[in-house]
């Protein structure tokens, strides 16, 4: 691993802190879009929060949709993808990748994760939510394959 | 971005480490939490988990309990914003950020996700836990835009 | 804190890097091991996902298996508890812990979560299960302990 400071200035550095914030943000986004379907729709999962839609609790609201599921399932997603490319996206930087291959697997995970969501909320027909997951988990696994070949300490 | 020999013994990287062992931990505290209910309610999601409170397995204690669907609703929320926090405020305090406004940051944060979790689990009426939630949610973001003014590369 | 360019040579954030990559692949694997089980039962989550096994949507498809949720819940698990232990582990790593005692961490959170996962998907009998999720909440809240000791500042 080379040294820190000489690459802490660097374009790869300076790229992953510019795709982890669009990922993680995008990520994020899907919080409001459950809470606007669920104000839409009044499906609320607890009783409590009925009352943000209507002036008394109103048990009935308490009940499960499938579009609301539906966005849950994507936030899911990218749950289990984004936090993994973040966490090996840091490892992998920090083995001094070359810029220009560094950016292209950021770019073609950010757009992948895009896609992803677009497909899942419209949605489109599959296979196109599958392979968009699939190119981001590709891209998670050369990083991590570049991470342990320049740290390998069982 | 400054060099980060420079700032690794800085007070914003050390309140950083605090602040994140302090959320992370009080997120993995929910998973003791949803194992007492689990035991105190006698409701298991597996068949073999109901002979942790019982001689022999049990088929009708695998079932949902509100109670303990809280709980876990509430440790998913937490993963859903503490995670963020964390990664985005690596990036952000490295960005060489004020020390009081990156404390005062990390301060909101950490009494937003208590507030949540005590709004969550008690329950306490809405919009108490709505309110915990999205300020944790804005000093997120506000991390997010000044990592993104430091370290734009596309 | 020392000096970071002092340790990122160092065995620590080697092995660190090494353990990082095995558990976050481990659990990425959750995933395509779901959609094995969705494939193998025919059981999916959304309609536009059943023409991956059938050539017109199926609605009858669209269900909820105990199987697929068995393994949908040790990868929720794995979210829950390998996340909070690279986190902690990267700050744990570089408060200069020595390498012999950070290694048997790695080593241990690792070999957990391997057994976790065995015990979650054949399924074996508890608490072989809870033993192992306890073994790794163990070892990162021990990482946190030395965060702590190493970074206090409120």
């Amino acid at each position: 691993m080379p040294e820190l400071t000489a690459i802490v200035d660097s374009e790869v550095i300076t790229a992953y802190a510019t795709y982890v914030v669009i990922v993680v943000l995008k990520m994020m986004l899907m919080a409001p879009l459950t809470s606007y379907y669920r104000m839409k729709k009044k499906v609320f999962a607890n009783l409590e929060d009925t009352k943000l839609a209507h002036p008394v609790e109103e048990p009935k609201f308490v009940r499960v949709d499938p579009d609301v599921e539906r966005v849950r399932r994507c936030h899911q997603n990218d749950l289990e993808n984004v936090v993994p490319f973040v966490l090996v996206g840091l490892l992998y930087s920090l083995t001094g990748p070359d810029a220009a291959t560094a950016i292209t697997y950021f770019r073609v995970f950010a757009a992948s994760r895009l896609c992803h969501t677009v497909a899942y909320v419209l949605p489109l027909p599959q296979p196109s939510r599958a392979l968009s997951w699939l190119t981001g988990l590709v891209v998670t696994c050369c990083m991590a394959y570049r991470v342990l070949l320049h740290n390998f300490r069982l």
